[in-house]
């Protein structure tokens, strides 16, 4: 019966100014290292071991992991950084803040960006602007212009399936991440609607711990800070 | 014509306090912080690209690491951590001052423990007393009870050979590690006499940027901080 337990990275700095993120590497603010520390507290206190730790290649989920395996006394974790598990690409809108994309592109069309399951964003144009987004740690992979959540589970879901599952079978295992990617795997692991995924909001660094039978159906879902947890999908 | 990069961790608490450490873990203090971030910057201004990291299971090392990769902006890095290239376990000494251990056991026998290269300390007999030794990250590995320089370089080797060689042909890579364990791979590389290896002072925090040919032999070597280098062997 693995355990699967998924923290959305702590609050970035892009988050405190409410810019759209997506693959751009943006630090954690203090608050966020806090949130990320007390992820790790979180887990012992919970009697959480795990075997191995999944992350993006995107420094706020490495270091919220970091910070988080630090607190818990187990920075020795086998990790695997993949670039699959990082943030929807948010096209155009990256590096936009919030507000001043409503005022420019309509409250509405922002809402449908946002908040729809396959319409994916216009496209970034020039990445030039974002040295995080061509640096080398992509190289050789065919890095997006632009992702719907829909496009980022098809990411998502192929790196579950070959590399996640099998490492379930030898324990249980700890996913840092972010808001959109772990989307994805909430979708996928509680069957959510098309419609109804884009309405979860996973808490930054509070950890999820999700029970999982052998055949990997969800028996038990519940998030460590009890303060801060928000609504569940059924399952 | 790979090249390889070496750091013994910042300094530790136990390194401040001039206690014999070995597989316990012990934080880095500020200083030893501030020394690996260092390191990372001193690996941008060399150039220095590496594809892959290795270090051991040992906090102080994986720290030093993860915040030279930080302070580098490749905190994606793909990372390899190994018991193999933990520090030499110091057996009996391990948690002593180290000048009461000289009045203990006579300066003479301490001498001949520290750098004697094939005389392990006596044996630890109750390693209750360190939790780090005995959790569940050495879960199936026959933990030592004490090490001299030549049984260290005994595990450092196949693990070498195993894994570290092979990642070479795919990209240059950083070792973040400990002072014997690095010992030994110095020794490997320099081809230094079991006499002499033991007189081989590598500085914490200090990169050893070694350029190797295709044969793997050492062709330039040097440490990037100069005003910190100490002697290296001939090659």
């Amino acid at each position: 019966m693995p355990k699967l337990c998924l923290i959305r990275h702590g609050q970035s700095q892009w988050n405190l100014e409410n810019r759209f993120t997506g693959w751009v590497d943006v630090p954690l603010t203090e608050k966020g290292e806090a949130e990320a520390r007390r992820a790790g507290e979180l887990m012992v206190e919970a009697g959480f071991e795990p075997a191995r730790a999944f992350t993006s290649v995107q420094t706020r989920a490495i270091k919220t992991l970091n910070l988080a395996l630090e607190s818990a006394g187990i920075l020795w974790l086998p990790t695997t950084k993949d670039y699959r598990l990082n943030e929807r690409h948010y096209g155009g809108l990256t590096g936009l803040d919030k507000a001043e994309t409503a005022e420019k592109h309509g409250k509405e069309q922002v809402h449908i960006w946002r908040r729809s399951y396959d319409i994916p964003p216009p496209p970034l144009d020039d990445s030039s602007a974002f040295p995080s987004l061509t640096d080398r740690r992509y190289a050789g992979i065919d890095v997006p212009k632009t992702e719907s959540l829909k496009i980022t589970l098809e990411r998502v879901q192929p790196y579950w399936e070959a590399e996640m599952v099998p490492a379930l079978k030898s324990g249980d295992l700890l996913v840092a991440a972010h808001g959109n990617s772990l989307r994805a795997l909430v979708k996928l692991l509680f069957g959510v609607s098309d419609e109804d995924i884009t309405g979860v909001e996973i808490p930054t660094g509070n950890p999820l711990m999700i029970d999982l039978d052998d055949a990997l159906n969800v028996t038990a879902a519940r998030y460590l800070d009890e303060a801060r947890a928000t609504d569940l999908p059924s399952f």
